[in-house]
């Protein structure tokens, strides 16, 4: 990112962000988080919890929500502008001041276009990048150095691809895609057949095809499907280190958070989040807006709506129940060995009356 | 891939899969799973429960078992060749219709071949790949654009290489070898000795050996070995982002699912199979045909012919029987309660009876 | 690595240990681990439960502990250096017969160096390798072929960087850092907000700042900071395929095994541990000198000096003391089940003598 601007005053600032202004109207010349804002700098917070260290930081001015502000507007001594999703206009102050560094808008005489290549107006590609035949790039699309397009594959608008990704022969992407640095797109899917004790490769013919607006971090493998399409809906977002395997069909909206992975063959619906270090098995339905925490397993069919963790994963509730009864386990055992020596003094006590 | 061949006939299908058409010998132009066949192909199913679904779908043709079609045979309205193992018929249909798509066999100006390097027959290497001193490339060899081969490495006959992968110094590939973009061969172990409360790197002296038809997917790294060779058997298939760490030995025709990890100094035998996100301790010894569960980590030695799950793992049905129990656990806890309550009654109870 | 020396006598190799000799002063070789060496070539062994397998091998030499050594010097029949720390020592024999194969001391023709970029003494850059404007590279950096470093990026003197890493804009590397290949370090962080059901990124505009003789393994990615730096203190180890999240404050001397992840904003201590396939979740802080073991998941603040395991994870002995008990639960059912039958005819019994 480049700092694209200078400085701003509250008021203007206040204004691209339908927000407040409440205090003075001085000038800031960046804005940055509690812990490494300085002085002449807006921050924000995003509830009362880190108001104070706000407050004790180098920050010239704040960004808070309006009820932060009404309730603590007495010890809030510097300039603040009152908005009612801090978080979101923190992403649209840093939006003011940087801009992605993208690369000049020209063909690097190294890098190797292929034949029957289109490409749209003020196309960027980066030295040493490879294009081969039958491409199609859209307009603004960004290709930094060192990256290789097989054939015939289709880059959206304005997709931006960083250095050493690669996407295999004829794999889509669609509109304003990033591709960060080391992610591979279409390789085979992992498709093996046995026969006579000899394991022989399933040719993988398929493709992959990521929707608009889908961001990739670093390191990502997204195999091509089998036969038909590997696919990615609009708006997904793809952190690093994360495996998709072949013919999923992803959502839209999602989110995939780093180290997860989803075996082939799975349906995951829109607006699902696939949280750290997760995994999904095979031929696994994963409804709309549901949630997979952190390290879930999910082994069977989940419906919308829901959370579930652990593994195998279960309603989150129910694993969080499960857990708290774990915790006492070995309490229980203790009150179990008890309970069977009070049995066993009743049993004795019994027997005596018996003989009585 | 590139689609190799337009059509072909249902008897010179049957004839190349071993089996039988039953019904009309019609042309079909290509194979597809059920759920992206389209009018005109074959498609195929493993078994009776996606044969409904096949027969709804636009599938000119079938293949499937002989038994599924002697027991639904009334309603197979299309016709079907009739097979031993289905999903073999699949793998080797999609070999008559398509074939890898290679580059160009040639030598690319652009590509920076060292000194006394030796290359066999019809060798393909890409734009700006480059092979280091003292390397030797068997017949067939195909280096996709941007590939980095270290100085000494060997890379054995028809093996194939996508771009940004790297196989560092020294490093050995058997014969038909595929490694997909973004893997690391040979970089070094992670061997640290601490000394006086500093850490100093133990130098990674040996290798990487990958026997024949091993196939590894994309951003899988395996680390050279500090002395001698970590190395992986003929015929072994490692799936995306796994990590082979140095001075494993891998045996032959082993398969590694996604994001699955080997430590250091493990022996892992012939045809075992280390599922999904599977760990493995280091120094650990797994005998041949034994299968790790996704999942699963392995901290101490595995016999053959086992089937292991769960962290620490354990035999598969002692880890479900615990993961049965576990699941019991917070209903378990409400019948100890109440029999705690149950005894206190009869202690009272018993405390009468001694009373009277 | 290449061997830079053909032999030394075991008085020289003594002397460099600051071990002592005992047995006859003969030439050796090479040094290898118990399962690799050869004749002529000396080996190592810990403690003394490797030495009759080392003293089987063929070993011409031998390097232990003087403990292992007063305590089997009868059977120990080859030449043996003695010494505090084996281990250290086969370390530091590695660096008598091994250097690092680094390339010519040139940059080359086709290496893509921007503008106003500063290069220090010995600089190595190597083919297609990109530098972008206004770098800073210090004396003796080895820049591999294929490496894309970004603008205003800066590297410590002495620092390695392999084929296929990446290093984004702005982003600070120490000294004798090393970079192993596909490693991407400064690749956006993943933010987002929601806003009325979109989710819109946050501009990532901070850095990465990498300490001193940090080691990072390869495909391992370190994300740039929202704002201010995701920073990797002094002489930190990084395995294979890590991700190190945005606004990370990683210590000193840290040691990260392979798969493991750091989620965002964590404030981890110096000297701390954490395992293959461990998992710390977004804005946890770690001790210095804690050890997450492998598959830890961290979900709360731990102190220092601890080790911790199991996910949640919590300290070791509690998590071996739960997963002890866990083991016992079927066969604690069976002991309830039998409970029960016993409390149902000590009620049986009462209500009897009750009756009487």
């Amino acid at each position: 990112m480049i700092k694209s601007r200078a400085s701003i005053t509250l008021t203007e600032l206040a204004e691209i962000l339908g927000g407040k202004l409440k205090g003075e109207n001085i000038t800031i010349n960046d804005i940055a988080g509690i812990d490494d804002v300085e002085p002449g700098e807006i921050t924000w917070v995003e509830d009362h919890k880190t108001l104070d260290k706000a407050l004790e930081s180098w920050a010239s001015a704040l960004i808070a929500s309006d009820n932060v502000y009404e309730k603590f507007r007495e010890k809030i001594s510097i300039p603040c502008i009152t908005v009612q999703k801090p978080r979101v206009a923190f992403a649209k102050t840093l939006g003011v001041f940087y801009e992605r560094h993208l690369p000049d808008r020209s063909i690097s005489e190294s890098a190797k276009i292929g034949k029957n290549v289109t490409l749209g107006d003020n196309v960027s590609i980066g030295e040493y990048a490879i294009i081969c035949d039958n491409c199609v790039l859209g307009d603004n699309v960004t290709i930094f150095p060192h990256v290789y397009i097989g054939d015939g594959v289709t880059i959206g608008k304005g997709s931006i691809i960083y250095p050493f990704a690669s996407v295999y022969d004829h794999c889509v992407l669609g509109e304003e895609v990033m591709l960060h640095s080391g992610t591979v797109i279409g390789a085979d899917g992992f498709g093996f057949v046995e026969d006579s004790g000899t394991r022989y490769k399933i040719p993988q013919v398929g493709k992959v095809i990521i929707g608009n607006r889908v961001e990739i971090g670093a390191n990502v493998t997204i195999d091509r499907a089998t036969t038909g399409a590997t696919t990615v809906g609009d708006g997904t977002k793809i952190d690093n280190l994360i495996m998709i395997g072949h013919n999923n069909h992803i959502g839209k909206n999602c989110v995939f958070v780093s180290q997860s992975g989803v075996a082939g063959s799975c349906e995951i619906g829109d607006n699902v989040t696939v949280a750290a270090q997760a995994g999904i098995a095979p031929h696994i339905k994963i409804g709309s807006n549901t949630v997979v925490a952190g390290r879930g397993g999910v082994t069977h069919d989940i419906p919308e709506n829901m959370i579930v963790s652990g593994f195998p994963a279960k309603p989150h509730h129910e694993a969080l129940r499960l857990n708290g009864a774990l915790q006492r386990l070995p309490s229980l055992i203790k009150t179990i060995r008890d309970m069977e020596a009070r049995i066993k003094q009743l049993e004795e006590h019994a027997g005596a009356v018996q003989q009585v």
